[in-house]
This record gives C-alpha cells, sequence and structure tokens, in this order.
C-alpha cells in the first residue's frame, strides 16, 4: 500500500482536474512574470487565484462585468479562489472580527472594508472561479486553546453562511478546517464542516510558522474524519518534500508561491534539491539548471547564463526562473500521480527522499500564501 | 522616386538581414523582459548589444570561453555591438580621453577601466559581434567648434586604429562619423572614415538632445558622401515617425531602446500612434492594444487586463507590454521594407503621417541609447 496516496478527478466548469495537483499562484489574476500560455505548456492545469487581491483590485464587479476571470485574464482552465480571510488575517490592517463579518484596512490604500461570509461567496462568484472557498479565520500561532475553540465556532457557521450563499452557483464550494494545533479542536472543526457536505476540504491555519512535526500531525489527526470521495487541499504548501508528504497523507491539492516567489530569487528546483542560481561557482557552468528537465529555460540556456541576468537584475531572468520551477512543479506532480498509477508511489517517495538534498540556502519561508 | 528609401542586405556570419531594419535592444545580452524566441516570433532579425555593459558584467573573457554571445545568450541570428565610446561617455564617470584611449570608472563599482580602439575590438571580437562599431568621442551637446573639430580628428585617428586591430577578422566593421552639430566637421569625419573603406557607417553623437531638425540636417549633410553600396546606421532612433523619416533620408538601420523601455512604462504602439495603458480609461476596455497587430499580447488580452497587470505592479506586465513593441517595430520595418520593394514608399510615409498622432504622453527621451 502506498500509504494514503491515491488518484482522483476534479470535474469543474472548465475541465477536470487530475489530482494529486499543485496549482501555481496567481495572486491578482497572473502568475508572476509568466503567461498563461507558459503554463499552459508547463503542464498546469489549475491556478490559484486571491479573492482579497482582486477584490481590491481591479474589483469583482469588474472582473464580472469583463466575463469573469477565464475572460479578462485568457486562463481557459479551472480557478479555484482563496476566500480572502487569509489575506485579511496576514496583509489587512486595523481589522475587527465580529459575527457578522470581518472589518479591515486596504494594505494598498488604506481604505476601510467590511468582508462577510456571504460577500466572500459574492466576489469569488464575481470572479467566476470554478472552486471556491469558505471564508474562515485563520487564528495566529500560537492561540491560546479558548481563542481557538471560539474561532473554530465562528469558522463553522459563517462556513455555513457561506452554503447557504452558494444558493446552486455553478461552482464547488470548499469547506477550510481550523482548530490550531489542538487536535480535538481540528476533529470538530472537519466533523461540523463534514457535516455541512461541501465540495471538498481544505485544511487551513498552518504553515503559519509552526514546526512541521505540528503540520503532520494535524493533518494526520483529521485526514480520516473526512470523506473519502472528496478532495483534500493543504491550503498553502509547499516544498517538494512536503508535496511527497502530503500526497502520502492522502492529501490531493496543493498550492504555494514557494516556485514562483523562489524563482524570483534565483532559487531553482532540480531533482536533486534547489540551487541558487547567483552562486559564484555557476559563473562559468554551461549546463542547464536540470539536465533532466524538459521546460524551455533548461532547453536554452546555461546555469552561467541564468547567474549572468540574475546578477545583471534583468526581467528576463525572473521570466526564465519562473518558467522553470513551474514546470519542474508540474513535472513533479506529474510523476508522482503515475507512480501512484503503477502503485508504486512508496518507491517513489523512497527514491525521492534519498535523492533530494533540500537546498543550497537555508533561507525560511513560513508564510506561504500570496 | 521614394526619396533615398532602398532596400538592402547585409550579409553576416550568421545569416542575412533585409534593411531597412530596427535592432532592439540588449544591452547586456538580453532584450529587457523577453526571451529569444520571442524575438525570433515577433520577426527580429538581428540584436544590439553593448560592448560597454557586457565587458564590465559578466566580462567578455568569458562570454569568448562560452562561445560567444549567440551560444551564450542562445541567440542565432546577427548581433551588433556598441563600441562602448557612447556607454564611456553617458555612464561612466571620471573619464579621462588621451590619444591612447579612455580611462573610465565603472557605474557599477567604480572600479577604473581603460578603453583603447584596439581594445574595443578585442572586446567586440570576444563577445562574437557580427558587426562591431569603431570606438569614438561621443561629444556633448552643446559643444565648442573647436572641442568638436579637434574630437572628429581623434575619432578619425582611433577609426584607423580600430580598423588595423580587425586584422582579418570574421566580423564586419563600421566607422561611427561624429562632427556635432558643424556641416563641414560632419562632412570631413564622413570623408576621412568613407577613406578608410569600412563596412558600413553610423552616424553617432545625434539624439544627445539636440532639435529634431538639427538631427535630420545632419543627416541629409552626410547622407550622399556616404558609398551607396554600404549599410548606413542612425544609432540610437528612434520612434516610429523618426524611423520613417530616417528611411526616406537613405538610413539602412536603427536601434533604440525606446520600444523596450516605453513598455516597461506602459507606452505601447498601435498603428495610429501611442497609448499609455495605465490611463483611466482603458480599464474597461475589452479591445486589444492594437486591432490590426498579431502579436501574442494583442491576440490574447484586453487593454483593461494590461492596464490591471501595470497598476497591479506585475512582472507579467513587462513581459506582454514589451513584446507587442518589439513585435510592432519588426512589423512597422516589414511594411516599409515592403513599401520600398512595391516602389510605394512616398505613399506610406504619406499615409504613416497623417494617421499617426505620436502619443498621448509626451515624454522626452532624448538619450536612445542603452
Amino acid at each position: 500500500m502506498d500509504g494514503n496516496a491515491r488518484l482522483g478527478r476534479i470535474a469543474t466548469g472548465h475541465g477536470t482536474v487530475e489530482t494529486p495537483v499543485f496549482m501555481p499562484v496567481g495572486t491578482q489574476g497572473t502568475v508572476k512574470a509568466i503567461t498563461n500560455r507558459d503554463l499552459k505548456a508547463s503542464g498546469v492545469t489549475m491556478i490559484l487565484a486571491n479573492a482579497y487581491h482582486l477584490y481590491l483590485r481591479p474589483g469583482d464587479a469588474l472582473i464580472r462585468d469583463m466575463g469573469g476571470l477565464q475572460k479578462f485574464a485568457g486562463w481557459d482552465g479551472p480557478i479555484l479562489t482563496d476566500s480572502g480571510g487569509y489575506q485579511v488575517f496576514s496583509l489587512g490592517t486595523l481589522r475587527k472580527i465580529k459575527e457578522e463579518g470581518v472589518t479591515f484596512q486596504s494594505h494598498i490604500d488604506g481604505s476601510k472594508h467590511f468582508l462577510s461570509p456571504e460577500r466572500a461567496v459574492e466576489i469569488q462568484r464575481n470572479i467566476g472561479a470554478d472552486i471556491c472557498m469558505c471564508l474562515d479565520e485563520c487564528v495566529p500561532y500560537p492561540s491560546t486553546y479558548e481563542y481557538t475553540r471560539d474561532s473554530v465556532g465562528l469558522t463553522s457557521r459563517w462556513a455555513k453562511r457561506c452554503r447557504d450563499a452558494k444558493d446552486g452557483g455553478p461552482f464547488l464550494l470548499f469547506g477550510i478546517l481550523q482548530g490550531g494545533f489542538y487536535k480535538d479542536l481540528r476533529i470538530q472543526s472537519a466533523r461540523e464542516l463534514v457535516e455541512m457536505d461541501f465540495d471538498g476540504y481544505a485544511l487551513g491555519g498552518l504553515s503559519v510558522g509552526e514546526p512541521k512535526s505540528a503540520t503532520w500531525e494535524m493533518v494526520d489527526t483529521v485526514i480520516d474524519t473526512l470523506p473519502h470521495d472528496k478532495p483534500r487541499y493543504l491550503m498553502g504548501f509547499g516544498f517538494p518534500e512536503d508535496i511527497v508528504e502530503g500526497v502520502r497523507k492522502g492529501i490531493d491539492m496543493f498550492d504555494c508561491v514557494i516556485p514562483t516567489r523562489l524563482a524570483r530569487n534565483g532559487n531553482l528546483f532540480t531533482q536533486n534539491g534547489r540551487i541558487n542560481i547567483k552562486n559564484a561557482k555557476y559563473v562559468r557552468d554551461e549546463s542547464p539548471v536540470d539536465k533532466e528537465c524538459g521546460c524551455y529555460t533548461c532547453r536554452t540556456y546555461s546555469r552561467a547564463y541564468l547567474r549572468h541576468l540574475l546578477v545583471s537584475h534583468e526581467l528576463t531572468s525572473f521570466y526564465l526562473n519562473t518558467l522553470h520551477n513551474v514546470y519542474f512543479y508540474a513535472d513533479f506532480l506529474k510523476r508522482i500521480r503515475e507512480a501512484i498509477g503503477k502503485g508504486c508511489f512508496d518507491q517513489f517517495y523512497g527514491a525521492f527522499n534519498a535523492r533530494w538534498k533540500g537546498g543550497e540556502t537555508q533561507d525560511e519561508y513560513s508564510a506561504c500564501n500570496g
């Protein structure tokens, strides 16, 4: 048995997505530095956009009037939108949480806004998302048991209001589990959401600064409470080592800014781990980033040239590096699906961990959401 | 008769280039924000790189050891390199000009460097340029007659040393005319260079802050002194209106940072003039930048989306905008060549000027070199 690793399919209004899947993050309606045709050519099937960002700019009504984000952004595949909950709590300032919803100030211009569960669904409906997320409260790490308990209650009540607001809308709606790092609260959150029968379940409130062991403990805690026939989404993860671990534990969906954000800093993924192309040792390295990679960057350019572009602050560097990392992730997930399909994911997992060295740089990226 | 407009071909070690031609500027070994495949797809045939920048970073010896710029940068078409003269005078600090050459401090780290005519040719040879430029002194505008006269003498002596340094090298070598805005000095410069029999002749020291009428007066002054069977290159130009004017006066080659630099500021070219995509009136404009344009940007995205990307500071904005402007220029030159080929350039010129409105923004870009 390959642990809990599993194959699946999510049918959306813009095509069916095979899982396990990784979604590159297109915070403001584009994956940073590259284009839709690059995503397609890389094998990306679904992208994530942020309702919070798009609500503030250019506005969800504008996107609706322009025919939805797919038409506006020229992306014809499925889109999942984060509800905005995470961003309100990580980017918004002077936020006030009440039963009705949350008020916050825009990180762009300080203007005041109010986000209710109903409005969160409306925004995502206007954006035209194929998969919408319930509004949740993402509690800080660490939080007290009492605060977290009350917050789980609020998140469940908000989830119910989101479900009611869906009102037959032509999109899938996922509930988001919270509960901090308290096993009983995580289970309570899972049970309350499963009771409401969502189209999928996301694990939220993780990757907020906790040790990795705590993350996986929470995943293990709830995974069997979640229905077998619904997608499970680990929000804001992650590194390749997180993805194989998550897949092994029964997770189907991932998103993270890691491949794109790291690319912009010159951190590029290879089959053996992560390299930083800025490193002086690549100054005359004529080999591609990854000999096994089929992306345009690796088929065309040497490490030496990519290093030159980065140290010379050339915009083309962002493009080529992002292209590589996005391709790497899409290809990585494809190989994971193939391994599961062949019934040899355990071997894949073992071989990956034996080969994978993590990265040259030890920089930490605790907050993976955009 | 179509004025002096003419068709030509320049045979290089990396293919033949049809003229009139416009070269996008790839200062540091890449055209900013886009890639080689984008250049090819846009119809670009030759690019310009800067010897000054590449000498400082990553170094001409490194590029030589990596197989030349074509191999290093993955561009298999012809490359023209500016000698570094213009950059030494515009970017280098504490420069001292002597008969032997020029000492200057790097704009990157303040390190001291010496550039002689012989070294300028060696750098360009190491880079692997198909067309190299002689080292010249680019005099400021305005300069006195006496200073300019002495400078023309120096530029001619340097040109002769460059010609000698070529030493059978497998590249074309162009002389650069100087002479400020003094007709007799311009003619003297032209005669002295023509005497040395270069593979082509460039008009340097223009686009340095002078009124446009003075530019064209200098072009008119020297054009008949230049041999009919050699390419004529107007360095650092320009806007579309400059290009049609230059072609009409018998110019064959152009380069300028205008299409790429303006793209990064949201200034996009259309058949009717230049628009700034940041303008609020495009916030809900579903039409492409230019309905007649065949570039990926215009075939895929609306003005509204491109505006959103720009105001949201998305890197993808630089990519898509640059792609459009580079395509626009390549297509524009193609149409100019077609018009000349059909013997109707005068009509093209008239129709262009009747239609062309310049631009929404009145920003000035006097220094076009990168």
